[in-house]
């Protein structure tokens, strides 16, 4: 039969207006020799035996197609670290770095028109993945001015009959403040009756510079959690990433849907991760807390002495707001800063919230973040 | 404000209904001991020099975030196998796994209703990914009394108004076949004017047993090229796949997806994948053409000689639909075939037009063949 048809290429709703972020839009028109603190990955090398781990993989063993959701035996080094869950290796699904369990879990909760609560300011993929998956946005404020401490009054003002899902990230990207367990009680609180789920961002929670940070799943048990070892490890290109869960219909389409998203992560990334939970990795963990832990403190120091802003004092994590509300509009500023050759990001990147400040990235060595700082004294200053 | 919602889970409609593949069914139920005809992956080793490059890479080199599309050099390596497109590293897009670029393509070109013409029979994840995409797969016939062959009058029968791409995969999985320059030239006519995309899985390409197969993208320009590295160097468990296409509002639309479903494929995967296009590469590459050749004429000889049934040609892949019509149902004679410790696929886990026939991989030594066709022969004709 002849069928005519418009020769225009229309996008479907999903993918309408989805953009690469305005942190990607910043990053490629750096200038060269630019210091970076845009940066969104640890600069700390992964460590050596998951290095030398790897590498005997590759060379000794055949890396064929993995069992759909994961090595089981990496998927029971993952539910151990649930114990108040009381999980197996079911109800763990292995997944090309974090994203892609985000975005899955996104995919198997969320229908057209469901609403999902996001924290603004937050990273702003998630924003994309609530669009994939056809659902609305809903933002609740983490006020600037507190700080981006939660605010349980404004994130139970935006809850209706339509919210499907809540995203939490603790300790944050961009704030890098952590949800104490007061704040996770009043979320779980306002979300039981309503058959919400909580989507619980997890992949900071190894760096913390205070008490460990506690995880969503203790408070609610329709939780899905989200985490990987792209930053506790330094190995973000590895592509090691998990979602675990108690809620078994949701495991069990997440698993379904990731067969058909990627099959499996990469076969060498994932038996040399097996290795993530020894004591050496406990060691490597440690020590990037240490080191961020100091380097956090050195940023914000001398982000005020040198520059007299104030900026967010971090409790996970590898970011600080920086306050520049009065040297005018956060692109603006963040332009001036790119033109002098320091990569920032505007805060409105996050959400609306985050319009005013500048998210800092700490993932540098101090005597780069002195050249840095004092680049931007020049730059917003001179 | 109180909010009271059914506490009972509900799968969004995207996720309803897809369950893990028949395929996967059969090989969880294998007896110990058993010889896999069922195999969707090559038993030969990955090459030594692919092994040993990545195992360099994991050493030598950190493994950060490589950028969302993939390694430029990687891209430009992979645009230069299709010379007649003109392609440049921004037509493509490195994925983790082939998987991947075909789920993402359909998220890109299929909105809810839309029609997608899905050979029957074929792989079973191309319905899941129309259903994941919340189109409508429809079936145009491989006429099984015809060798599976394709025939145009039931492909154009099946166009209509809503048709917004159609499939083809070539080698095949599961029949082994190739479409001729013939049939791809009646594809683009038959395509030609209606505003339909073309997905063309080219997953099989680098194994064929004749003249190498046409790639579709030579006869019509809306074609999205599936491929990867899985198949043709052994790689399944590495996680290298792509998209690639001259249709640049396409490809933009799948990179901006991959970003949010998986960033980016394994650092060290594609670092090491450099070196798929070298003399080594390209020796190991008819190495394996030369292996699977010949035991595919192998063993759709020792079928026909020891259980007297017909056995599709292969033309490329590894795998032949064997007839066994005269024996029954399908699933029944592939459950004896179980029971006797021989995992075989049910042909209409293909769907119907597969309905009387096994699918038989050949990713096996010719010991595995005789010892495996001995026990089919014990399990059928006892």
């Amino acid at each position: 039969m002849a069928v005519q048809k418009k020769e225009v290429f229309t996008l479907p709703r999903r993918m309408q207006g989805l953009q690469p972020t305005l942190i990607r839009q910043f990053f490629e028109r750096a200038l060269p020799d630019s210091i970076n603190f845009g940066l969104g990955e640890p600069d700390l090398p992964t460590p050596d035996f998951m290095r030398a781990e790897a590498a005997r993989v590759a060379v000794d063993e055949q890396n064929g197609y993995t069992s759909h959701p994961g090595i089981p035996a990496l998927r029971d080094k993952i539910a151990a670290q649930y114990p108040h869950l009381d999980l197996g290796r079911t109800d763990v699904v292995v997944t090309c770095g974090s994203q892609e369990a985000m975005t899955a879990a996104f995919m198997c909760l969320v229908d057209e028109g469901d609403e999902v609560l996001v924290p603004n300011p937050s990273f702003p993929a998630y924003d994309a993945c609530v669009r994939i998956a056809q659902g609305k946005p809903v933002y609740y404020k983490l006020p600037a001015d507190k700080d981006f401490a939660f605010d349980i009054s404004n994130f139970k003002s935006q809850i209706t009959e339509r919210t499907k899902v809540a995203v939490v990230i603790s300790p944050s990207n961009p704030t890098g403040k952590i949800l104490t367990p007061n704040d996770l009680q009043q979320i779980a609180d306002a979300l039981r009756g309503t058959g919400s789920y909580l989507i619980s961002d997890e992949i900071y929670n190894d760096l913390y510079f205070g008490a460990r940070p506690h995880s969503a799943s203790e408070y609610y048990d329709k939780t899905i959690i989200i985490n990987g070892l792209s930053k506790s490890l330094s190995m973000t290109g590895w592509r090691l990433g998990w979602a675990a869960s108690s809620q078994k219909e949701v495991i069990q389409a997440i698993q379904v849907l990731h067969g058909f998203l990627t099959v499996c992560t990469s076969a060498i990334t994932q038996k040399a991760s097996l290795l993530g939970w020894t004591a050496e990795a406990e060691a490597a963990k440690q020590n990037a807390r240490d080191i961020y832990k100091k380097r956090g403190a050195f940023m914000v120091d001398l982000l005020d002495k040198e520059l007299g802003l104030h900026a967010t004092s971090p409790e996970g994590a590898f970011y600080t707001m920086l306050d520049v509300r009065s040297l005018g509009n956060d692109i603006e500023v963040a332009e001036k800063c790119l033109q002098n050759r320091v990569i920032t990001v505007p805060g409105v990147a996050f959400g609306t919230e985050g319009s005013g400040f500048l998210r800092i990235s700490f993932c540098n060595t101090e005597e780069k973040m002195v050249e840095g700082v004092s680049r931007m004294k020049e730059a917003l200053f001179a």
